[in-house]
């Protein structure tokens, strides 16, 4: 008998009927046997029905009220599965953040979970119930109710499972796994069978959002076992497991991201003196505009240049920002860019491999696809390259990486 | 300076713009140096909006599920209501009724409000800000949300201002107060400035239905000065006094009261013995029939008759129940009727006074109207008569009372 953290997303639960099948699919769970522990999203829909009503009163709301407003969305979502469960025999009983005691600090709209209180769910759960939480919400030290952001319910449910001691966390969503890439970019992209932790936040920053970055983070901490699967079908999904958990033959190359909200700007001929790459970035961070890609080089004539990527609605305040920041210190010219994408190998077997860059390059050479920017870390390659070529360069590197072939781990 | 308790009902919240408008109003007493605590229902349509998903589930929900569901209504409202405050410059803070501590027995669905914390409000008072409480909800012993049934945010306002002993509790709604009958019925029906808590309790009752009878009780116990006032136009409203608190002289007949939605059932040619009544009415409240009027009389051939009053719903029910009750009694015959309504005096005065129920028999007889039933209280008298009697009884009698003249106390 397993404890197991079930999460369903807006989608998921998005109609009477959708609510009927997640409860369909919860009792199955239960009369195998598990105890069943289920996270839940507002209805589709609802959190920007309420998000609306707000802002016809003020475009600065207080982020308290804000909180109080759209908690209610999973609210209405617990009552609803609980009641679904009850009508087809199966014992269940609905909880807020705040009725479990999810303690989270006082950050309203963003907050973080501190600590989660597990006795009563156990005492619930001895009984025979399945218990439905309130996901995305919690409440801080004063009382006061606060949410993890939008798309946090990932993350009460990791938490969730983290704090129970569960035997697996299962997300479910409208996707029916974790793919070598976007399905909809490169038609026969394939089902990972498996993925690390560290895989799967590379992928996810890179724009496979399929689940929420600090989810996979915490998931990651705690060790919990994160399956994605689909609450339209039913099938194994993908399985997120700790490195070297499982003795299996690592694939070089998982997966392949891409980003297409990324603007990229650059400041040339800068003296090349110390602490010139903290007076550019230093303003822009200060401004709250987040950096994804740095690259610097030294130029022939002894200047240097930087590049930087910016998500595309900071672009124009970057620019400005940087041209003020180019005048102070004497360097010649700014250039932004907005037509370019991101394009990452994502694996952990590069660590142990190399020629995976080279392989890369020399892909994208073959197709006459001009490289922008180059960034490496452990697991990942990335490049920045002019937006028009993305389905090209994304399509010839899943063929290059054999990713479609499904007898075998790709190289 | 006085603390004052505000509710405003779903009518008075119904849209963004209306809840502007309170906030609007609340913001002016706290500009004349005002305490205001305010007590509000859901945006009206929003609990039958989600009754209604819970009824696409089951047509028997758990309880519990749906106070879970259905408090998030007037959570919704506090949060807008708050932001609307803050908007216009005025600090506010949201409560719902576990927040506040609203502490019930755990009747889902019809909870009784047993203590209420006042600490944390006070704190917040102290503090300049006006609280925004959710009306109509609280928790039970076991933190479990419970609610206190349609209407209850009446009875939450009047509790908080018990709770936190405050000058005067004010219900506002969509009439401008409480009239000597119904203005649709009695064109040149007469605002009362002043009504007394038990009259008032007569009138609700009896089907003027401007506030909840439990809230006024608990008024009445806790001696809470309530008025009732517009939330569209200024105006003093009607105050709601425990009698003789006010030196004034007392009308007679403060009001009269109607209630189409009874019919009478008659059992005849009873067997006169100890015990009779019980046995016919016992069964018909273990049935949880509601009864209203009950009248008795003795036959000239020593058998008797027992007529009572029930819901128009409940009427074939309680009819098939009457027939078996009478075949094991030996009762003559069973009669129904639901063309009825019951016509009712009311007013403190009339314990000091004789002759108002002869002056109210000889105006119904003046216009023909045939009495079928009459019963009578320290402070009212009723009659059933035939329902197409209806309005001209009702007027008759305004007149014969001179209910609308606005220079003296009626007699």
């Amino acid at each position: 008998m397993a404890l197991i953290v079930q999460k369903y997303g807006g989608t998921s639960v998005g109609s009477i009927e959708r609510i009927q099948a997640v409860a369909e699919r919860v009792a199955g769970f239960r009369a195998r046997g598990d105890d069943v522990v289920v996270a839940v999203s507002a209805m589709s829909g609802e959190t920007n029905r309420l998000i609306a009503l707000a802002q016809e009163i003020s475009e600065t709301p207080s982020p308290r009220e804000m909180d109080v407003l759209v908690s209610t969305g999973e609210q209405v979502t617990i009552a609803l599965l609980s009641m679904a469960l009850e009508k087809i025999g199966c014992p269940a009983r609905s909880y807020t953040g705040a009725q479990v005691r999810i303690l989270t600090d006082s950050a309203h709209g963003k907050a973080r979970i501190e600590h989660i209180d597990t006795e009563r769910m156990r005492a619930d759960l001895d009984r025979g119930r399945v218990l439905v939480v309130a996901g995305f919400q919690g409440l801080d030290e004063g009382g006061n109710i606060t949410t993890l952001g939008r798309g946090g319910s990932d993350t009460t449910a990791v938490a969730l499972a983290a704090a129970l001691k569960a035997d697996e966390c299962q997300i479910y969503t409208d996707v029916d796994g974790v793919y070598t890439t976007d399905p909809r970019v490169v038609e026969n992209a394939r089902r990972l069978e498996r993925v690390t932790f560290e895989e799967m936040l590379e992928m996810a920053s890179q724009g496979s959002k399929v689940l929420q970055i600090r989810s996979v983070e915490f998931a990651g901490k705690y060790r919990v076992p994160l399956r994605v699967l689909s609450s339209f079908e039913d099938g194994p999904g993908t399985l997120i497991t700790l490195e070297g958990e499982e003795q299996m033959e690592k694939p070089v190359v998982s997966g392949i991201a891409f980003n297409r909200d990324e603007a990229k700007l650059t400041i040339q001929g800068i003296p090349d003196t110390p602490g010139v790459a903290y007076r550019i970035l230093g303003p822009i961070g200060e401004a709250n505009i987040e950096v994804d890609v740095i690259v610097q080089n030294v130029a022939e004539d002894g200047t240097t240049a930087l590049t930087f990527t910016v998500h595309r609605n900071d672009m124009s305040r970057a620019q400005r920002l940087l041209q003020q920041i180019a005048e102070n210190l004497g360097a010649r010219s700014v250039l932004a860019a907005a037509d370019i994408v991101k394009v990452s190998l994502v694996g952990v077997g590069m660590r142990s491999h190399a020629g995976v860059a080279s392989k890369m390059f020399a892909t994208l050479a073959e197709h006459n696809i001009n490289i922008q920017l180059i960034t490496t870390s452990e697991i990942k390659v990335s490049v920045v390259i002019e937006e028009k070529y993305l389905e090209l360069a994304v399509r010839a590197l899943h063929d290059a990486f054999n990713l479609t072939d499904t007898q075998q781990a790709s190289y």
